[in-house]
This record gives structure tokens, sequence and C-alpha cells, in this order.
């Protein structure tokens, strides 16, 4: 006898669960409209090496993979950017751009099973092929706040950390750090919010950076926009690199998103294709996890598809934001109920009644009928305990004389009604 | 370098894919919507025990399954109905019944390959669970043809085959088939409009049914309900569920379905779980295979779930329809285009540009803006050739006095516009 739960990490979506969902999703196709994204999907299940080739073969830990029947290597998606760089690359020639795409698709990964951690969940992806400008990169994170923005948040809930891996590289680089180190205090800078300073240093330490090379490394997470600009004057890479997050940040404020966003450079991103500006959405009470992350990655498809693109994106989940809505009070009430339930008042009504049924249908409206034959008090009650509003009575007296009466359940009273109005009737009620 | 397709079987979507994807997703839930039905989704990874138990250790075979890294045995999701009894079966006695449910997701199968032969689709399942009468089951076959009528499509284009297991059972025991000889008659009942009739007959002497009772038994699925009436009319039980199947009948009829349904006592359904009412709906020229198919399922839960109660319910994949709509020309047409593509005519004006996009963007419009700085010209003609309607011109002089210059890309007329009134202007134009 199946009494088998969802499998570990995995949801059920009763339909209150569904309304959440719903909600972020409608959020999330609502901004990539108004900003000008087209949707796109890719199949759940790829090849393996679509996902080694990108993050190395670490990454099959993490994944949900298996040989298939016919002998392939597959894999669960666990995050849609190789999906994208695969679909685009394939047609890259034939497409106008800059592309501006998202989906908004399932992911998965075998996770180590934590309270809270989940093997799958949703992400809204938006990506930007083909464009170098950082205008295509305030473009991008407007559109990760104007989703929160959609759903009632404002800049007292959310904050976007950004950085740009130009930056800290050159920095890193005056520092004294070479190519070969840079992997590792990236990872440390990521992490030194979460790990005690000496470990850091002692990290740095580590891959043979001097004591004085190490302070310095972990002194930039702290550096203000203003402070890189005195530190650098010289430098002249890098002084471009701030004007051009000047006028990034210019834009956001035109945008209107001045308040949401902060210059912060222990915004690193794990991800080691990282090449421009990045960012991280936080809660601002710092309680959860990023809500959504991205940056520029410009070297991916050259590296993966074969094809010289610049791009850009980001990973929005649904799992931080629904509880963050949740906890700000904002989440989606589930309604359910029909508009109407039409009943038959005897056995003799019942093909009238089924035919106002279907034309209240065809005019847009959500209804139902008793399937089984009851009295009407009983029916009216048990539409009345399902949440719906409006009953129609089909009595053979009154649709002699061409009325319905029709009762509004929640106030209790009652009306006759033309049936020829009746659409109008509660068309206009709605 | 990745160069992969997607994995055989498997679909891009690409946004045109879209576009024609969410026209089939939009005609399921307006339908599912209007007859009072609510959304769930389960999990598209399920323990493999869950399939195994519904339909016998043969399933294995079609299936993506695979032991997961927490040595679980699992499945890709073949079909929905075993997640509804599993999450229903769950939390049956709280849900006022009848439950009318819906969901709309990815089934994965691993199906030999051949032409046209996916190994996913997506499917619409509606469920009513909790109701024995037969007004139920002509209502969710009515959910099922107003998904077509929403989609343009009518009684000339399909037709829905209806019959009950009930009547070919009581009939077949009454030509003297015996309850262990049922499965394979039903079997080669549903496979004789493909196979020549020697087989047929040559099947069901196989399993020891005299020359007689073969014929008999082919011939069934050539009567008419009138026929069944005539050749039963002694048979009690025979003659209730034939006045059911008038009921259910003239219920059909009074929704307006009378002309998109028959009678056809050939539709058994290949699943040995079906009770009562089955259904197939087919295309009229009868070229592909059936759009979509369910029937009453009255034993499932209570083999799977342990709890007794009546359920009914089909599946109604995306490709089969897809297809059809493709051949009436009512597939629908990609747009891709923004509504406004605002314009900064000089670098001065790009802060007040992009304050218009966010305010634009606000008032519920698609807009985009060029991310790179190019002559107004080029641009002009970029987002003409993207298929953007109408250009926001955002220039010194004309901003000093409060307007902008909205153009018109297709007649190429220019008007200025306040700025004030720029959002009524575009809202009452779209």
């Amino acid at each position: 006898m199946t009494r088998h739960a969802a499998l570990p990490g995995f949801r059920d979506f009763y339909p209150e669960d569904v309304s959440r969902k719903k909600q972020i999703f409608d959020a999330w196709r609502e901004a990539a409209r108004r900003f000008g994204f087209e949707e796109y999907d890719g199949p759940p299940l790829e090849s393996l090496h679509l996902y080694v080739e990108k993050s190395g073969p670490e990454i099959v830990n993490q994944l949900f993979n298996f040989t298939d029947k016919g002998g392939r290597e597959v894999a669960l998606r666990p995050e849609m950017t190789p999906t994208l760089v695969r679909m685009l690359g394939a047609r890259i020639k034939e497409l106008p751009r800059p592309i501006r795409w998202f989906s908004t698709s399932q992911m998965f990964r075998y996770e180590k099973q934590q309270r809270g951690r989940l093997r799958e969940h949703f992400q809204l992806n938006m990506d930007i092929v083909g464009e170098t400008s950082l205008l295509a990169d305030a473009d991008l994170l407007a559109a990760a706040l104007e989703v929160h923005r959609l759903l009632g948040l404002s800049a007292e809930d959310v904050v976007a950390r950004i950085s740009d891996r130009r930056l800290l590289q050159q920095a890193l680089v005056a520092i004294g750090v070479s190519e070969e180190q840079l992997p590792t205090v990236y990872n440390v800078i990521d992490k030194s919010e979460r790990e005690p300073r000496d470990e850091c240093i002692k990290r740095l330490r580590d891959i043979g950076l001097s004591s004085e090379a190490a302070e310095q490394s972990l002194e930039l997470t702290t550096k203000s926009l203003d402070e890189f600009r005195r530190t650098y004057a010289g430098d002249e890479s890098i002084s471009r690199v701030l004007d051009e997050l000047d006028q990034y940040l210019a834009a956001l404020s035109s945008f209107g998103f001045g308040d949401w966003v902060m210059f912060d450079p222990k915004i690193v991103r794990g991800l080691a294709y990282y090449t421009g500006v990045v960012f991280e959405i936080f809660d601002r009470k710092g309680r959860l996890r990023a809500i959504c992350g991205g940056g520029r990655y410009d070297d991916l498809f050259l590296a993966l598809a074969g094809v010289d693109v610049p791009a850009l994106g980001f990973g929005f989940g649904d799992v931080v934001l629904g509880e963050l809505l949740k906890d700000r009070g904002l989440a989606r009430q589930h309604e359910r109920c029909a508009d109407v339930c039409v009943i038959a008042v005897n056995d003799s009504m019942i093909q009238e009644a089924l035919g106002i049924v279907a034309d209240l249908r065809r005019a847009g409206l959500s209804v139902v009928f008793p399937y089984k034959r009851t009295g009407v008090g009983k029916a009216l009650k048990s539409a009345a305990g399902a949440g719906t509003r409006r009953a129609v009575l089909v009595g053979p007296d009154e649709l002699a004389e061409g009325d319905i009466v029709l009762r509004d359940l929640t106030a209790g009273s009652e009306q006759r009604v033309k049936v020829r109005d009746l659409v109008a009737e509660l068309v206009s009620a709605e």
C-alpha cells in the first residue's frame, strides 16, 4: 500500500502551495516582460558532460546523475547556464543582439540533508548575451530588483551588494597576488564574513602570501569606492573600472533603485567564470541566504560553445524569496472557490441547469454544480462552505417566466434575474 | 567544447516554441479555472515503488530510473496519477469532497526511439475524487473538450469516443468470458482497430474462447447503444449502466458538446484499473494518436493508498494537441518585441532616458533601450528591426520644455508629447 512521502528534499505542492509559487512566478514573468526579455526553456535532463565541462568533475558529487537505458551519462540539471549556452551556441549567428532571455525552470542538486535544504528549487534565470556595456549590467540588476518591488518589498527589506571582479583582481595583483593565487584569495574573501579573521589570514599565508599582502587583501574587502579611488588614483585600469562602476550605479539610481544598492567588495561569487560586475541580493536583516546572485561572464560562451560573445545573467530561486515573503506577511493567501454554484431545484431542471453552467463558463466565470442530487438547502450549505460567493437556483416556476433566482451566499440575499441577463449581472458583480 | 544537442527525445524550447507551449498551457489553465479545479504539483522525481505498485514491474523498462546517492530507487515520473494518489491519500480526511484538482507537469518515459516519439511531454491531468455520480464524468469530459474549444477547435476537428467498462464487462460475461480472460479480451478489443480481424480471433481463441464467443466479443465493438439495449433488454445490470450512459450523454448535450461525443465500445483504455466510463479524444481525420484519454478508476485509491474513494480523471498531453493546432493553422505566432524603445539623443540625456524607461515599465509597458551608445538613426533602425512599434526620443531641447518625441516606427510619424502625459498616451495606444 502506497504510503510513501515525497523523496527527501522534494516538495509536494498542494493548492495553497501552488498559490504561493504562482505569486513568485507571476512577479518573475511580469518583470521579465516589462524589461523586454523572451522566455526559453530546456530539458530537465541533460548530458552529464555539459555540467562537468563548465564546473569540473567535482560537480558530479552534487548531482542526480545516472546512466540511462541507452548507456548515456545524464544528469538532472543543477543550473540553467549550460543549457542556455548550448541552445544559444547553436543559433548565435541567427539572433539579433543583444539577446535577452529568461526561464523559470526547476533545478536539482543532491545536497547533504539539512533542515530547510531542499534538493530541488525553481529558478528565474535572466541573461543578456552579446553586449559589453555596463548599462546592460545595470538593466539586469534592475530587473532582479523589480521582481522584489512587484512583490511589495522595498529597499528596507532587501539590498543588492555589488562589486566588480576586475576591480578586485587588479587591486590584488597590485598587492602582489599572483594569477595562481587569485582563486584561493577570491574564495577566502567570499567566505570572510562567516570565518574568523585569523583563519582567513592563515589560509592566505598557506598559499604563500606575505603577512602584509594577506592583511592588505583582507582590508580590500572593507574599502568604499572612494577609498579605492584614493588608493589607486595612479592606476589607469583601476580608474577605468571605477568610472564604469560610477556609470553603473548612476543608471541604477536613474531606475529608482539607488537605495537598493551598495558597493561591497566582499561579493566575489563563488564561481570561477565571472569577469566583471557581480552582485548578490540579500534580506536586509541578514537572516536568510542570498536571494539572487549573478554577474558578467564574458568568457564562458567561448570556453563552452566556441563562440566569442560577452554575457551576463543571474539565478534567482523561489525558496529564499518565499521565506522572505512569509516573514514580511506578503505571501499570497490561497482562495479556494468557484465564482458561482448552479443548483437545479429538482430533477426535472438538471439539463436546464447544466445549460446555464455552460453559458456562464463560456462567459469566463468559474462555475460548479452539485454532482449528487441533494436537497437545495444542503447544496447551498455545501457551496457556502466551499467559499462560493453566489448560487443560481434553477426552478420550474421561475424558469417558465425566463428567470432564475440569484442568491448571494455571503449576504444571504436573493433576487430574481432574467436568464438572458444573468451573464451580465454576474460578470459585473465579479 | 560543448556542442551537445539535447538528449534524444527531449525538446529545447526556443522563444517561438515557448509561445506555442504557452498557448496550450493557457487553454489548459483557463478550462480548469472555469470548471472550478484547483492546481497542485508534485516532484518530477519519485520513489520507483510508486510506479511499480500501480503498474507492475514491467513498467520499469519504460522509465528513467536509477539509484540515487542515498541508495534510493527513484524514477522520473512517467504519469501523474501515483503522485496524485499519494498526495491526496495523505490528506483525504481533511478535504471537502468532491475534490477537483489539476496539474500541468512534465512526464518522462524511456520510449524506443522512433520518429516523432518523444521521451518527455507536458500533460494536463484533471481528476475528480470522492464522487460516484456520472454527472462528474460528464463534467470531466466537458472540461477536456472545453480546452479544444478555447483553442479554436470544433466538433469538426475532434471527437470524444466514449464507452463504459461495466457495459463491456457485463456483456462479455454474458457471452461466457471468464474473469481471468477479461484482461486479454480488453486488450484485443483495444487493438482491434489496428489489427486484422483474423489475428484478433486467433488471440481470443488462444486464451480458450469458443469460436462463437470470440466472434461475439468482436461484434460487441461495433454495437450502438440502441443495439446494446435491444440485445441485453432483459439484463438488469446492463440496463442500469445504459440508463446512466443516457444521463451522461444528455449532460454532455446540455453542455453544448452533443456533437463532439460518440459511443464507441472499442474504447477500453489499455490500463487495467478503469472501472466505469472511459474516453479518448481523437482528431476527426484519424491521422494522429489519441489527444487525451481517461475515465473512472473507483478502486485505485483503495489499492494504492488504503482509502476507499471513487475517482475519475484524464491525462492530456501537449504533443499531439500541438500537432493538431499546427495542422489546422491555429498555432500561436511568436511576437518578439517590446512595446517601446527609449533613446537618448546624446550622452547628456542618458540618465533622463533611464528615468523614463523606469516610469514606463512601472506603468506595465515592455520597454527596452540601447545599451551601447550609437547614433539615433542606428538605434531607431535596430528598434524597428526588432519589431518594436514605438520609440521615445529624449533630447535636451524638447526635455527643457518638458517634452519628448514619440515616434511610430511602423508609420514613421512623430509627435511631441509632454513627459507627464507619456504613460497615458502609450497605455491608451496599446
